[in-house]
């Protein structure tokens, strides 16, 4: 029997696509004669019942913004009994059949989570700057915040090049260098440090001091967040090369922006992805792309430890140092 | 036995990444001890002996400028057997043992026919903002040319809500409306023509008249220049509706500009697999990237004209229309 | 008496930081407990009664936006008495007070007719691209649209090196030179073609053609639109010189767009400003910003043809050949 | 007797629109029949005689580029009688007889140092990210700086709407609050921490628990350097508010990249003023720009502390709350 209603809600940090993806659910369902309720806040909107009927007009204008017209927050009452429960009345209330859940992994563990307890069906859409969702190749925001990342490194080397000094550069990555080393390869960075690699400081201190000996004067580090904290980086260098050296630590730049093309492309194609599944009935899944071909993920998996075997860091870190 | 020296030149359109492209052949093969002749202007550099030995310092600094340092030019001297021969001569009496030879399909053409005549070993690099090159997934430049499309139309939307207006935006795209399709997709366009398909004016005016009456009015139109010009369109669907229509044509501002964080990794990676294909002994072949993976594709096939098959047209196309 | 209620409008071409100016209207006025009715639609709005109450959170999230959320329309009913009458019901029915205009010398020409015929006080804010209000130094969004196409011809320019082109340019200007001229300074360019000086394609193409013997052969030449087709000039350009050349009009790009920061505190210190006016019984007058000082220019003098003494279009000219 | 060599330097920190103030200055004293040396890394450069002729190739394509190709550096040497000897004796040998020092004040007092005690003549350039120049409207560079922080925080808006945060941001200004409250206001911030004006925290903290209780729950708080540190009045506000509070230090990002078209046109014209200063025999000034007009300002006061009672502090922080 068709399905006649499903809700759509974001959770977890913003990324940019987030909006593009709402815009396909709502669109794409509503084309399909399907209604869609738009959840405020994520999880804590739906247990409030702070969601309206969204229509082909509500998400006019919102493709190229970035964040989330949903808004998201964290809610520790989803963690609970009750607010699972109460979040069930109001699915069963307004007799929503399917959730739309963009987010990152906490999202679609406790998308999972509700799906066990009360069997209610959820499709995730993985919007996450940091690409950490396990077997999701890429992540609607992530193209933009390396790009967004480039361009502030860009930047720096005006300076690192004019003044002749080293900068240690922090860039997002929690669990993995997978960004870190994408933007230090493109901004043509001197070396990298991430989580999944040792890093000898003495050793990229006689670099630093062997390249200045032949000329080589500026330099620049990215340091993943999981693996070092910028400013202690940059006084360690100063310590033992003694020449000054300047932190930067990018944050929440990196997190909104207008979304490049693809980052909206890959929202829009997830957004019906979505939309299509819960249509054909497929439950607990998160839907990816990759290759053009869309892929569907079970929750479970998504929810996992990323494990990165296909990105090849020491494949990229030999380039970064090839080039260097 | 080991290579000992090869030479690098762009060719056809420039793109933005081709500068990326020429750094990671010149350091990835210095690095490897292998000498790297810059040659300028394309062929006309090597039938003219217009070249020179690059070192690292060479190509400090590009790896985020749009076009290329080591320009590119028609050269219809090497369409003749005389040009030929004279750039055999400058390849034996410089002592280069591989080209790496950056451009389209064009220059791959160029390549294989003096690859033909003289057994001059070529690995070609494809860099095209048309993504128009015969079994190469994507081409370095034209992640960025979408991206730069999609800003002038961002910018556009601004103007055709605010007056309610109609546009007709022409984007690159003689063959296929494989970028016109990502670009209308991304920008939230209402209609977009490509020379795939057939479209019927009336039809495309009829949506509009329609959504006018349910008060949309403003409508942006993406049309790939192969498939017809914005002004010509813009007239005919004022004489069909009556209401005013704009035409842009977006033109060169698409071909130049700093490259995305993708044109400058995928130029990156591919200039390191043409100096290994060099090392390896490969020949006559394009190097491509997809899903990670460099692939080596016969630069006969790269000369071919570019079966679309992956990119189904049609799929995209009835998306935008699904969001609209 | 104080004055309880007034009504915002946009007319005319957009503009960027249009909204920031109805975000400061509204929210200055607003906490100074003046109501503020939205117009929407311009003139049209007005005659036809399409306003609403506007509150503090009617202009959200506005501020960075492009275009403007009022919207703008030509109305050629404004023109005639009876639509004239019309909107003097509608400011009568609604108790509007005074009546702030975001546009150009239309707009004033308009709003001035309205104070004739019935005393309905307007305060005019300069919001054009185009910099050509009388006695107006700068207008909201022409900052923005000369960094517009300062960013294309930085594109074309990657282009015109690489390939060793010229390119003619249009940019805007149906009356002046003054952005052209701002333009091709900002982007280094060779030469530029303004309405209020006659140029001599000959003299240019002499240029050209001896830049060529010399080794200078890439060449960009801004016209203002007012001035000439960058097509037709092209065209001729090849005639003269038989070397190719390639025409951008950059057309309606320039309109839209995110506001630059002079953009945007511009239309908030003027949108405070025509608020005051109307506070303090001030009468149609347009507000100006030069060196800081606000200063009130009468709707009379705004709605004159510009007089471009004070931009010195000679100096600008030579500095440019100068640099050449 | 006409002027037949000069050199240009530039000092201090980089500042976007330097290369092309260096571009103004070597093309157009060449095109006046004034040789130019290039002087690398600023006093540096000039004691160690690190410089060469420059003609009108050497600043080709540099317009566009942050950063300064003359590189900058600090030197202490510059401060000993000593070095200001070996300084003065390369001059003498280069036939060098005029200066133009790009940079800002510390280069100034150096200059003014140089020439009181020697007699070289030196027409400084303002070029600083800060705007902190005594007698100096406007520096080349702070339009794009303060460009760039807009951007920056736009960015950051899309997460604090869409997860209903706090952020507290720091720009730069280490003596005067002029770039904070510019930025602050074009980003529509609600509140801005400077240096000359004291703040109350818990005042501050009042209106956002205040807000909070309307619904008004994202609030970004700009801070200029010289007045605090974002980290540490982030986490006073979570402890006065318990709200979460995140801190952003935009630093370094805020130096480089493309100079906007405001920082270009006036380093283009400024670079020509201090040319024509030399020829017409100005001695020991500092070239600026106000309202269209060349301003001669005296070395001596440029060195001395910026009053900023050109700026009105107290009128944009009032318009920021008014408009809150």
């Amino acid at each position: 029997m068709a399905i006649k209603r499903i809700a759509v809600l974001t959770t977890g940090g913003d990324a940019p696509g987030m909006n593009a993806a709402i815009r396909a659910v709502v669109r794409y369902a509503t084309n399909k004669n399907i209604e869609v309720m738009g959840v405020f806040r994520g999880w804590w909107g739906l247990i409030n019942e702070e969601m309206k009927l969204f229509n082909h007009r509500s998400v006019a204008g919102i493709i190229n913004q970035g964040g989330t017209i949903l808004k998201t927050q964290r809610c520790h009452e989803f963690d609970t009994e009750e607010g699972l429960m109460r979040a069930y009345e109001n699915v069963k209330k307004h007799g929503i059949e399917g959730l739309v859940v963009i987010g990152g992994d906490g999202s679609f563990r406790a998308a999972l989570r509700f799906y066990k307890k009360f069997g209610v069906n959820a499709i995730g859409i993985p919007a996450s700057i940091d690409n950490d969702i396990n077997g999701v190749y890429t992540t609607i925001g992530s193209d933009t915040a390396i790009n967004t990342a480039l361009a502030a490194i860009d930047n720096i080397r005006d300076t690192a090049t004019s003044m002749e000094r080293i900068f240690v550069v922090e860039v997002m990555g929690r669990h993995s260098g997978f960004i870190a080393l994408q933007v230090a390869l493109a901004a043509g960075c001197e070396d990298v440090i991430i989580p999944e690699k040792k890093y000898d400081l003495n050793e990229i201190c006689h670099s630093i001091v062997n390249g200045n000996l032949r000329g080589k004067i500026s330099w620049i580090i990215v340091v993943a967040e999981g693996a070092g904290h910028a400013p202690d980086i940059a006084r360690q260098i100063t310590e033992i090369t003694t020449l000054e050296t300047r932190a930067v630590v990018l944050g929440h730049i990196q997190r909104g922006g207008r979304p490049t093309a693809f980052s909206r492309t890959l929202a829009l194609r997830l957004g019906e992805a979505a939309v299509e599944c819960l249509i054909k009935g497929e439950t607990a899944k998160v839907v990816s792309s990759r290759d053009g071909q869309i892929i569907l993920v079970p929750l479970e998996t998504a929810t996992e430890k990323k494990e990165y075997k296909e990105y090849k860091a020491d494949e990229i870190y030999n380039l970064i140092k090839s080039l260097t």
